[in-house]
């Protein structure tokens, strides 16, 4: 039975922790206490002894879920320890200058670290790649451009054919021409390419199984507040950076771009643990990692700019200003890294640079708007498919074997891709000629319809002309590509080898852009005098542009595939420099994402993190249904009561068997059972600790020792022994909820917040719990979808 | 005394409301009731006629501040009830098809209207500009340069002087030089000045007072959820797009770049009441202002991308995705319509785009840090001398006497401005000059060291010339301009005329940046054989920028003012299209910011803020005191208890004489006086709206009626009255915190939830209440700032 006070106006506890509010400390946190973990002692309570700070109460276990507001509480304590000693003393000082520049420096060394690397793997892959053709004689380091640099072939036909460079036919058999040397090329192709990806996935399966896939789904789902341990370490980095390099030369159909922000957040991680403020702060560490994928994306694209807002739109979970302004410079600074080691040597960050001359019309919007189509249409066909075969792969004995598989996959990609041009050369290369207009000196086989009038023609006339049989073969091998393309790429993202997905996206969507473009060139010639073309398009005017057409089908596509929005339109318009291109790229990426969106609102990453059940709740996702919080709290109806702790009346040992008894990650306490008032809440990991701590250093601490929350001890019988006080693990401001909460609302306040549980009352008694994996569970309950898929705390 | 249920996990009350579990209906979201206002006729309140909605219910008074979380309740509310119509007809289907299409629609609009807006006032300024100074004979509405395009003078250093321009001297005296006629322009310039700012600040003064100042302030504010009504209106519309273009031709040192940020969010304000999703929906119509004040500094500066993240860093306060694209959409609009109206006749977005061809080296990173320490020191300065003009203004009699103000500033403006040529002409003007660097066909006075030289010598040795006296007077003159706009600036930003910062800002930093550069310059030419300049910097080669100079003290100067960062450096690199002056602008922009910093956080938009009291709780700002939650709830330790309400034994009479003897906002609803539960909150404005429309409606209400907010009536004597039933006003889910929870986590839940009010507990009884009003002021104690500076709720 409470006791009541007269005045309702005072708080009055039935509890040993009424404290008249004229007794209330001015000053110092109490919240604090809560937080352990090296922060704790604050001023007011260096008297109590036993409230040093218990080592390891704080912090997290491997696939747990963080709780950034205990943790941003936990970096302003330490700010105001720093702050408070700064002037002490010179080294004080010193140190107070280090913790508040350790955030730039460590985005800087993440810039540093993740342009060189980027750097490395351009040039490596590179090299690896012409490997499968052949080799340079006079020097076995240079790749088949810059053996010919020195060539004196200047014709920009022939600039690949010079002397130094041998195909392996040519270096086997001896001769360059013929059936033989090209079944002894077809051969030496395959054979590297099947060596590279064994190589790639024998290294990730041995040393780190982290390393495999793009990585995306994952570092969203850290940055969203999670812990995988190891995913973002030194030997996922190393064994990262050399497959990523293995899987790019083996000719597999993916990119490069989706792994280098993997790579880039793990140069973070491991630059964070140079510097206090962010090795033992988990929120602070993600603001690193944010930077860190901007950084990574920057030197993806050679897109600083759009690197940032694709931190801020796609991966990024809490993204406060001063993160913008750090990833910015971290964009910066890797880009400048790699445009000073200038991999491509066109110094360009990227090799599909480009700069359009031509305008376009309103009228080739509908031609832009199909391509958007197409690109949502792709993307959902694609992350369809793509999720079956995984989820295939996942369900059946087929997964165990992923060796197996990757050489499966390489040896037919090799074999099928050989024979055509499009597919025989390096992806990125490819999209580089897509994207490149056909301009006098253009030897490429695109063009050949404008190039072989080159001799004849001054350049204004070269433009606009007839096809010839030359363009007819271009289109059906690009048509063999494009399908080619599509099918591997749904069977090569998730192998167990780094992949990305960016630039076979890209590619699907340049190839189908350029063959619109060439078909709606060849209208325009034709029907020049039709009304659509009539006023813009004169004969032998060069008045389309099919490089912007494969520029923008591959927005699309990425698009369809991505769900990106802004960041996916700043990153290509960074790579053509122009204003003026922006609507097309706009009209076909929002059309991109309206059609994908039909067909279901979740991108390709989301959609990889719901099959592998990591907790990651969405914030663009909108919560529409109409529960209210007791529906989705535990306990439901059927299950047995809510684990509590009592405020002041357990023992040691009823404690451990509520703990031994259940698998929760934290009971609340109450002031009694009778009243059921909400006091606090404290973490099971913290519990556990505690008490084996106060076992090992209090003495006298028995298994039926009294445990009280409150601020002083209860009063106890003479012969008791003494009583453990655990105030100090005590969340005395858990966040609550009424009963009558609206979903929408409970959601809203977990993304918003960063929360791990929520307690909900009912006019002001505590009635449950709610997790994240509960509202997890629950929404994938309200699509319909199986709520056991969620798998992480 | 209380009730016990034995099992103390059922929810049991001593109210009237003890609903069992099993008896919850799963369905139907009782949470809509306390909405009101349209929405909440949900399906299972249909059978209760007396819970239809209340009119008026659910809207805010002028000057308060909105609850974020209840509106986005309301708009969910609103979009369930579309799409459950949707499939009903084909009108509904239509009617939801507009609904999801009006967002879009709304930003096009808003775009449009900002960018033909800001073409007619940049035609209209520039015209009028020119009218101070003479007039063109041959068609009255052409502006100077306009005038001479047609005539004959082709050189570039004639082309100014043409027949059909006639000097005011030229008409009325009839002579073009000599000392007469220069004093006849010096009157004409400064009448028509008076003129013009005359008409300006008596048009604001008749008809709309709001139309005064930049907007920024207001707008972050009205962006952080306040209602200030008229702000945005069709009025102050129209008056400040008429009195902007006034104020600027007037020759005061402003700017209309601020200016333009309030024309569009006033254009998207109007066009948002098209849309009943937006006009009945204040958290949705922040969405439409924060996507139209990314399209006014669209326009402003012909940079899309970075009005788009100006959008995200300095106005906005929430800012999901969604706008973020659409402010994208937004801006790229208004772009385009500008580019289409062509304002300066060079198919640019802005007067003062340029090109630089030279590169710049590392060791020019040290005039650039020196401008950067320049810009942070005069943004302080300026904050500090600004604020405190502007509160002798507010405080004294001063101030009542705007129209003499403005006179007066404008007479002292023009009188000195008018012998200077640098503050003669337009401010925008001046800031191309200076941006623009020195080619051969230069006929800028600041060039006269090159262009000198020009007929002599060939273009490759135009560069790194001696200076002459030429170039002495300049940099005279410009030092003299430089002490003219610093002192005139700081008087005219906060007059009671429309004032954009960032022109006089940028034209500050850019005339001390030039000066630098011509200073840089000079030592490269006379000592290029220092270890600084010898290796890059060669005889005659053209190797410093002072161009680039002036752009990156343009941007040091506004950082310091408005203390932006990113979108700063994004606005700025739109302006000159190439990346490699990000890292001089970053680094200068950085510098400002630091200096800036360490004299005050706060930038000028902040100190406005901050001066007239608005409730604006920056997110920028951290929270960094230890203070609890119970040290600033109401009611204070000597304060009369809290005002509350019983849930079910108050009569309309006690409830009207709680009303009327406080002047809170809201009122607690608890279970009892004895027990201190919480069972929800309930708004001053709708609970008189209830009663006031019960009576009305409902007869037998009587001042003895019995006002209960339960979900039954209580048990009353037989002869009593009608009850009253308030349930459907009443917010069941109100946020509550308990006493113990660190400031710095309320403050937090404030800012990303954007709270109005919340409920203080101690072990599950209310306790107290903390408004964003407490908070506000709160931190002004803090800061050993007036608390009662704080005005507005």
């Amino acid at each position: 039975m409470e006791e009541r006070s007269e005045d309702p106006y005072l708080p009055y506890d039935g509890g040993g922790d009424a404290i008249p509010l004229q007794e209330l400390p001015k000053r110092g946190s109490n919240y604090a206490m809560s937080n352990g973990g090296g922060v704790v002692s604050s001023s007011t309570h260096l008297l109590d002894l036993l409230e040093e700070p218990i080592p390891g109460v704080g912090t997290y276990d491997d696939f747990h879920t963080i709780d950034w507001v205990r943790e941003k509480c936990k970096d302003r304590e330490r700010h105001r320890k720093i702050n408070s000693k700064k002037k002490e003393s010179a080294w004080e000082f010193t140190k107070s200058l280090y913790d508040a520049w350790s955030g730039w420096l460590v985005v800087t060394l993440t810039g540093l670290a993740s342009g060189a690397l980027a750097g490395v793997i351009d040039i490596a892959a590179d090299w690896m790649n012409d490997l499968k053709e052949g080799v340079c004689l006079s020097a076995m380091w240079f790749n088949h451009e810059q053996c010919c640099w020195g060539s004196n072939e200047t014709t920009f036909a022939e600039r690949d054919k010079c002397p130094q460079w041998n195909s392996w036919a040519e270096l086997i058999l001896g001769q360059a021409e013929g059936p033989g040397s090209y079944i002894m090329n077809y051969f030496m192709y395959t054979f590297w390419a099947l060596s590279f990806a064994f190589l790639a996935v024998c290294l990730v399966k041995v040393f780190a199984p982290y390393a495999c896939g793009s990585g995306i789904p994952e570092i969203k789902t850290i940055l969203s507040g999670f812990i995988i341990r190891g995913y973002l370490g030194k030997w996922t980095l190393m064994i990262k950076t050399i497959t990523l390099v293995l899987a790019v030369a083996s000719g597999l159909s993916l990119g490069k771009e989706g792994p280098l922000v993997h790579v880039a957040c793990c140069c973070g991680n491991i630059f964070s643990y140079l510097f206090p403020k962010y090795s033992k702060n988990e929120a602070k560490k993600r603001e690193v990692l944010s930077a860190a994928s901007a950084a990574g994306v920057s030197v993806a694209f050679g897109a600083p700019i759009g690197g940032v807002l694709f931190s801020l739109e796609e991966v990024s979970y809490y993204f406060p200003l001063k993160t913008l302004w750090r990833s910015f410079f971290a964009a910066l600074v890797a880009a400048f890294v790699l445009r000073s080691i200038n991999p491509f040597g066109n110094s360009r960050l990227v090799l599909f640079y480009v700069e359009y001359h031509t305008p376009w019309y309103l009228f080739e919007l509908v031609p832009f708007i199909l391509l958007g189509v197409f690109g949502g249409l792709w993307g959902a066909f694609f992350i369809r498919a793509n999720i079956a075969w995984c989820r295939r792969r996942k369900s059946t004995r087929f997964g165990k074997y992923p060796v197996l598989e990757v050489i499966t996959v390489a040896a037919i990609t090799a074999i099928v891709a050989f024979p055509n041009p499009y597919t025989r050369q390096n992806t990125s290369e490819l999209i580089k000629e897509l994207f490149t207009d056909c301009g006098p000196l253009e030897s490429s086989q695109l063009c050949q319809y404008r190039s072989q009038m080159n001799g004849t023609r001054a350049y204004s006339d070269v433009s606009s002309q007839p096809s010839t049989p030359g363009v007819y073969s271009a289109m059906w091998q690009l048509c063999l590509a494009l399908i080619f393309k599509i099918v591997m790429t749904i069977f090569t993202f998730g192998l167990k080898v780094p992949s990305g997905l960016f630039i076979p996206s890209m590619a699907i969507g340049a190839i189908a852009g350029r063959i619109v473009g060439i078909a709606v060139e060849q209208l325009a010639y034709y029907h020049h005098d039709w009304f659509l073309f009539k006023e813009w398009c004169e004969v032998g005017a060069d008045c389309i542009t099919p490089g912007l057409y494969a520029m923008v089908g591959a927005a699309a596509c990425l698009g369809g595939v991505t769900r990106m929005t802004v960041s996916l339109v700043v990153i290509v318009f960074e790579l053509t420099g122009g204003l003026e291109y922006i609507v097309p790229l706009m009209a076909a990426v929002m059309t991109s994402k309206w059609v994908g969106d039909a067909f279901g609102r979740e991108g390709i990453y989301e959609a990889h993190i719901r099959l592998n059940g990591y907790p990651f709740l969405d914030a663009k996702e909108e919560f529409t249904h109409t529960t209210l919080a007791r529906e989705v709290m535990r306990p439901r109806r059927s299950d047995p009561p809510l684990a509590v702790l009592t405020q002041d009346d357990l023992t040691v040992e009823e404690l451990q068997t509520i703990i031994s008894e259940t698998s929760y990650n934290g009971f609340p306490v109450i002031v009694s059972k009778e009243s059921q008032r909400l006091v606090g809440f404290a973490l099971r990991r913290d519990i556990t600790i505690a008490i084996e701590n106060a076992r090992r250093k209090q003495e006298g601490i028995m298994l039926n020792s009294r445990v009280y929350f409150t601020q002083h001890a209860p009063t106890l019988p003479a012969d008791s022994p003494r009583p453990l006080k655990l105030r100090s693990i005590l969340d005395m401001s858990p966040f609550t909820v009424t009963d009558h909460t609206p979903m929408e609302i409970v959601v809203d306040i977990f993304r918003k917040l960063g929360l791990r549980q929520c307690l909900v009352t009912h006019n002001g008694r505590l009635l449950g719990i709610i997790t994240k994996k509960d509202i997890l569970r629950h929404m994938a309950q309200m699509a319909n979808q199986d709520p056991e898929s969620i798998m992480f705390n």
